[in-house]
């Protein structure tokens, strides 16, 4: 430790996680240092280029509060969360695909009925979606809980608007809680999915400009569903003809979970009602991983 | 874009580089994006751990501020500060070594006259400092610029003092500016380096207390030093015999820069002034790099 240089400074590091009592945390840290340092010695890494990667870091920090979480968008677009979320989700072929969990999940979200509308006061058109959520052998899953989330027609989440961070809360818009029926079945009425960008006035937005990326992801609608017996599913559904489908800014789309979303002219509704505007309708069936089956 | 999977997913995040037009940044980028990706699959960082990792990062950017830089702190314990500046510090071998530049200097401290004391109140036993800065050929160099800074006995920075930091405001002490006179020597009173540890209440020091390392830097004196026509040297010098210079949590320690710190007896200084208390000299001799020698 006397005579730190360039060759022995990597060993050095790693020596010094000898008293960790942590194994696991011991190797997690010995490979982050390997690949921190292979990464500063593949590319040389200049003083400059460290002092303006700390910046940039300080300015990720200082612009992350309780509503925004810029660390996050940093890792969804530089693909550490889709690789982390593809390589902790590994199912059955039949089960739906996992994706990114994003940064505007909010726990504790209204509870719905089925057949609700949870778009309360979203602008939009109207979506009525249904489905089912089964398990890997066709059971329907009762009494799962699913938990949806999604952006408006302008392409902001009800924790981004600018009324809810004034008053230090959030009205809760497109979001709710709801639970599939005796026979796996959930229905309710929100609004249509649109192209949104990331939020890009802080220091991501700045990375992406200029490394020639666009902040844009395709129409989705979040899914969180929870039963007993059954791993978590985290996922979206995407909306088919998306321009963005090819270009997600967070790597999270599956072919898999590419859907039509079906319009309607003005007329009559699934739930009865006689709209003046044009709607949609989405079906999609979960299939959720029974535990016990995990490799 | 459509079929991201486990295995597509880093080229997928490389591809959309395509359109980066800074070639140096691409290949920042590029290389980033395949050590991180290698890091998540080597060790199978699971959704929980990439969730801490977060959690730590965006503690790291809420406790940075303009007096204390976290980032900074993580990247030297990490060795990640030592890496970039020995490889980018390359010089003749008889040239002094750089080590890493820390967190606490500041720009614009008070301009000493040689032979001052720069102490300013700072704790400490007074110390008497005297070298000479020269060239690779043995050239003294006239009227190079040398920033000082230290800690006091206490192990704390001027600008770590909660007096400066209510205030909002640094009152210099144990730092300054002065330059050479036409024979490159220069000499100054100060205090006496102590070893201490590095800011450890925070996310950087719960980081190295689950990994079994201690905060603790082995007592030093940076240094920076400038002259037209040769490269900045930013190093430290070292005190002989401190217990922490096998253990440096910031890995900064080279052998040539450790000296003896000469203790005498209460009496009569270098200035010619009697002290009744133990004082100390250093010598040491900066030899920088001329600019056109850089490999």
């Amino acid at each position: 430790m006397r005579n730190i240089n360039e060759d022995t400074i990597t060993q050095a590091v790693i020596g010094s996680l000898d008293k960790c009592e942590n194994p696991r945390l011991k190797q997690v840290m010995t490979s982050l240092v390997q690949h921190l340092h292979a990464f500063a010695r593949d590319v040389q890494l200049t003083e400059d280029e460290w002092a303006k990667a700390i910046s940039f870091l300080t300015e990720v920090g200082h612009i992350t509060d309780d509503k925004r979480q810029e660390f996050i968008l940093l890792s969804d677009t530089l693909g550490l969360s889709m690789l982390v979320t593809t390589q902790n989700n590994k199912k059955p072929a039949n089960c739906t695909e996992a994706t990114v969990f994003g940064p505007f999940f909010v726990d504790g979200a209204p509870v719905y009925q089925n057949g609700d509308d949870i778009a309360n006061g979203a602008s939009g058109a109207p979506c009525y979606f249904k489905g089912q959520v089964r398990g890997t052998n066709g059971e329907p899953i009762a009494n799962a809980w699913l938990d949806v989330w999604q952006s408006d027609e302008d392409g902001f989440y009800d924790v981004q608007s600018s009324v809810a961070r004034i008053a230090g809360e959030t009205e809760f818009r497109a979001r709710g809680k709801l639970q599939t029926d005796d026979q796996g079945f959930f229905n309710f009425r929100s609004i249509l999915a649109e192209a949104y960008p990331i939020p890009h006035d802080g220091p991501v937005g700045r990375m992406l400009n200029a490394i020639g990326r666009h902040p844009w992801r395709p129409a989705h609608l979040h899914f969180m569903i929870q039963a007993p017996g059954y791993e978590t599913l985290i996922t979206h559904v995407f909306r088919e003809g998306d321009q963005y489908l090819d270009s997600d800014v967070v790597f999270g789309v599956r072919s898999s979970l590419i859907v039509d979303w079906v319009p309607h002219e003005p007329g009559i509704t699934p739930d009865g009602k006689v709209l003046d505007v044009p709607w949609f309708t989405l079906d999609y069936d979960f299939v959720l991983n029974p535990i016990a089956s995990k490799p």
